[in-house]
């Protein structure tokens, strides 16, 4: 049942490092590039499998139509309780201990999205805010074909504690809807939106 | 003097809250979309101006020359303690206590690159990695007219503890080159990457 006020903060407060269970702070002593001593602060998951340098995926899944040469990009709204908004996201996921990035791109898109896919490229490794903290991912792209049966009327398998809506749009027309939706008071995600931002600037200037 | 060794990290530590000046964990309450109380671990900034709805500006920085036609970005190699490595970034910088995003855009792209231009193009607020943190930032789109004399032989003006190297490269090129540079081991920070994927897609589907 979806409650008719939606989600939102009750409360925040400061959160003791012996109480966090998922993240954590920590203390950087470091020598700069003439030898000096320095300190910096950065905030790390403590999820990450120790057998892995990347804490997730994230999913540029492109549902190809060769019937109408259309390619659409699936995207998801789901509320953050960090930014206590709706966030328009790519599908993204965690990485489970033993997985390859690829698997688990494949594994979350069908979960999240119900979409059946193949991956066609695996990015470098990104780091979300490098000068913030160690939280990094690599982009899968997925291919999803639509003429095949099981892309025709997709079903997510969601987690009870997950509410996750998802659609589709033109990815020529990434940049506008991004426009179109902060206006109505969604978040924008970094990584959907230098991504339309790489399109936008491909259009202008014809690269 | 740049020591031969180079940067890096010396020791690693927690770092309890009482401690941290520029970061913090955030305990947040919410309710989720069923009305349901639950909690969510955040990290967040401590430095945004409370004026202020953005933590920083990054700047996707275009060197147009109208002899050539050529589209150049504006990048950067700088040291991240965070993770312990040489990032692959847009230039970028907080925003002080009553600036503009497109003033702060201006401001730190002369500082940190020495070059000067105009802003064409502000961003909505993109958030970093929305799960994990609040950091978030409006890209802004500077054309640099490399017709004028101050773009000839562009000159940062650097602080002691900032260790910057700048370079531009043509745009149209930014996938291949994240890939050479990860292959050299210097780490991609998201906002170029994902930048890069997008050129790239659109060039790939001709968007």
């Amino acid at each position: 049942m979806v409650s008719s006020e939606g989600p939102k903060q009750l409360a925040t407060g400061p959160l003791p490092d012996e109480e966090a269970r998922w993240i954590k702070l920590v203390k950087i002593d470091y020598q700069d590039q003439t030898g000096k001593a320095r300190t910096w602060e950065s905030a790390e998951r403590r999820s990450r499998p120790s057998s892995c340098d990347i804490d997730g995926v994230g999913i540029i899944a492109i549902l190809r139509n060769a019937a109408t040469g259309a390619q659409d990009i699936v995207l998801q709204r789901q509320y953050r309780p960090p930014i206590d908004r709706v966030s328009l996201e790519v599908p993204a996921g965690l990485i489970d201990a033993g997985e390859t990035p690829e698997q688990a791109a494949v594994r979350e898109l069908r979960e999240e999205t119900g979409y059946v896919g193949v991956v066609t490229e695996t990015s470098p490794v990104m780091f979300n805010d490098p000068g913030f903290c160690n939280t990094n991912l690599r982009m899968v792209h997925v291919a999803v074909d639509m003429a095949l049966p099981e892309n025709q009327n997709p079903q997510p398998q969601l987690e009870d504690d997950e509410f996750i809506e998802v659609f589709t749009h033109p990815l020529k027309d990434l940049w506008a809807l991004c426009q179109k939706l902060e206006a109505e008071g969604v978040a924008i995600d970094a990584r959907v939106g230098t991504l339309a931002e790489g399109v936008l600037l491909a259009q202008q200037f014809k690269l």
